[in-house]
């Protein structure tokens, strides 16, 4: 395929980046957070609210929409934005982590990943080639390749295999998307996709390089550091960020897989990472668990039952404007889904609040100042307490 | 208490009305649908969505109210308005049709309602006196008296019994109402509440014209007519309202509780009915139970699954313009809580979309044109068969 995607790096100060990719769906500003659309649609919240929050891209998940409703039935209805209506860029993941989430429901094989659907546990399989025709059909902007993904923590020998496939598998996905064109037998509902590598190895750093300069020697439209965020020490995970970045093209967005706290974020951000996708603002959302300027919030805490204030002073979202932490208790408590909706508007204006401050802050060069006060903030305290 | 409450009747059509109705929190156009919003919310609908499909009043229920999170917890929050963030008008009803409701969970006395809560089990009474102290810590703009309401089908006496407690409670309601100004111990959210009184009497018109004429006698701001929609066959439905209406003085606002489906709507206000509420349009939403021009949807039927059709092309709700039954069958089977929020976002768009229509056609003397279209549009059959 004939990629349209194109990066621009408009700034840098320290090691953040301020830049743009262009897609066939519109342009997205970077350092960027991706909510994640699991179904084809983010979690409690209308694709209007996710828009308004901020959101300029969102992450679907090929693993879920290959089970249901299938990337064939996809295809035919014109791709996924089309599908679900969705008309701004979208990114798919392979599907790989899921698999590998299933544990005793697969097996990984050189071939691919032999796994059983969690819905009703008919058997598939997954190979390399597999994950790019689906991508292809769902028509995504960016596609990621297939790769395979260990939990933490995993030995030496384990990560350096692990590693080594996912470079062939690479490999294999990046032929297989070249002859795409070419290939009558899959419907191609985005001929202008982009195509990202994937960076694995542990928390090995001599792996990570090995991965990271076999990865980027095949070439891809953009690189992912993945196998992060999965349990290991924060400090280990910021460690292995920086000095992963430093072997990735500076030309091309760097994609830090699956990460995570607000604090996250910014750190990430002040090591090179240009784009970021968590469950964490969603899932925490309907569990009740709110991000705020002053510090994070449990809102079913009874000190909350008369607190007549927004949940945010600070926050100009839906939920801020019109309503009171009682009554966002209310609600939660009270099992309403629209306990679910709010607190998913609120969480994802937060987090696309940050990403907005930060791509600011490294505009003005006050990313530093920005990001000490950030963290100063206590924003991953708990108010509660 | 002194009531601001005021009907204007603008226009009739054989027995349709066209009027509106003022309260302390603005004007409502009538005939109007009321969204039912049990606990403080619509389900599955922000307020911003309610108001955007329409709505200009929406009901609440003191029975959830008063077990959570408390009438006086609220009246501290200032109200109900205040709490729910909701600044326009509100009707509650009393509380009496969710304990009937409760079967053996409950004893009705000459002094009151005793029951036992569905959530915890903690045993409480609700008399005449305290439905009305009850609402008016909510602070509604429209308080209902406590009624006694009946199964279907009741026998002569026991019907009869029961409109003539529903008559004496109808009195305790209003000369509480009035007392309360003087109360000491009940903090009023609203002073500006009007009282509707509900006329009884099952499926027996003596009994029906018994209760609107000692209900009238009593003198409220508006009327109800209770007890139906309970499961008697519809045409008696129609037949006891229209006799009904005719009891009932010309410059009152009259309210049939509880009905119904969009055909009742058009019939009933073809009987001089001027409000309505149901669960109908919200429930069904979130059962996959779909309201459009041209019949019902099921949209869990598998005939969905390829249709990019949006689910009614004449509807111009936020659904209906973004996304296709193919999109909604999907997250309703993949139990995504946008699927809920879609539909009810549609479903209450077709009902007071319906309620624009017949409050045009009454304007314009063309009501029994439309009602006769609207009939015909077999809008009561289901696409699906």
């Amino acid at each position: 395929m004939e990629s349209s995607f194109r990066f621009t790096l408009h700034s840098t100060d320290g090691a953040a980046r301020r830049g743009e990719f262009h897609t066939p769906h519109g342009v997205v500003q970077t350092p960027a957070f991706m909510p994640v659309g699991t179904q084809g649609t983010v979690k409690a919240a209308l694709h209007r609210d996710v828009r308004d929050a901020g959101a300029e891209i969102i992450l679907g998940n090929t693993y879920h929409l290959f089970l249901r409703p299938g990337d064939e039935l996809i295809a035919r209805r014109g791709g996924l934005h089309r599908f679900i209506g969705w008309t701004g860029p979208i990114l798919t993941d392979s599907g790989g982590f899921q698999i590998f989430s299933l544990a005793e429901r697969r097996v990984i094989r050189e071939e691919g990943a032999e796994f059983q659907s969690h819905l009703d546990g008919s058997r598939h399989v997954l190979t390399p080639e597999r994950a790019v025709d689906i991508q292809a059909r769902l028509g995504s902007d960016i596609a990621m390749v297939l790769d395979e993904c260990l939990s933490y923590p995993a030995s030496r020998d384990d990560a350096a295999a692990s590693m080594q496939r996912s470079v062939r598998w690479a490999r294999r996905c990046r032929d297989r998307f070249t002859e795409l064109p070419a290939e009558p037998d899959v419907q191609v509902s985005n001929p202008g996709q982009a195509q990202f590598g994937i960076v694995q190895g542990g928390v090995f750093q001599d792996l990570r390089n090995e991965s990271a300069d076999e990865t980027t020697a095949i070439g891809f439209e953009g690189y992912a550091i993945g196998g992060l965020s999965v349990g290991e020490p924060v400090e280990m995970m910021y460690g292995v960020t920086e000095q992963t970045v430093s072997r990735l093209p500076v030309d091309r967005p760097r994609y830090l897989m699956g990460a995570g706290t607000p604090e996250d974020l910014v750190e990430s951000v002040a090591r090179g990472i240009d784009m970021f996708d968590c469950v964490m603002p969603t899932r925490n959302a309907r569990n009740g668990q709110l991000f705020t300027s002053a510090g994070r919030i449990n809102i079913k805490n009874a000190r909350y039952a008369e607190d007549d204030r927004p949940l945010d002073p600070a926050c100009g979202c839906y939920a801020c404007q019109h309503h009171s932490r009682a009554y966002l208790r209310h609600l939660y408590l009270a099992g309403e889904m629209t306990a679910g909706a709010l607190n998913t508007l609120h969480n994802l204006t937060f987090y696309l609040d940050t990403m907005r401050r930060i791509r600011d802050a490294i505009a003005f060069r006050t990313f530093d100042t920005f990001r000490q006060g950030f963290l100063r903030s206590a924003s991953r305290l708990s108010l509660d307490s």
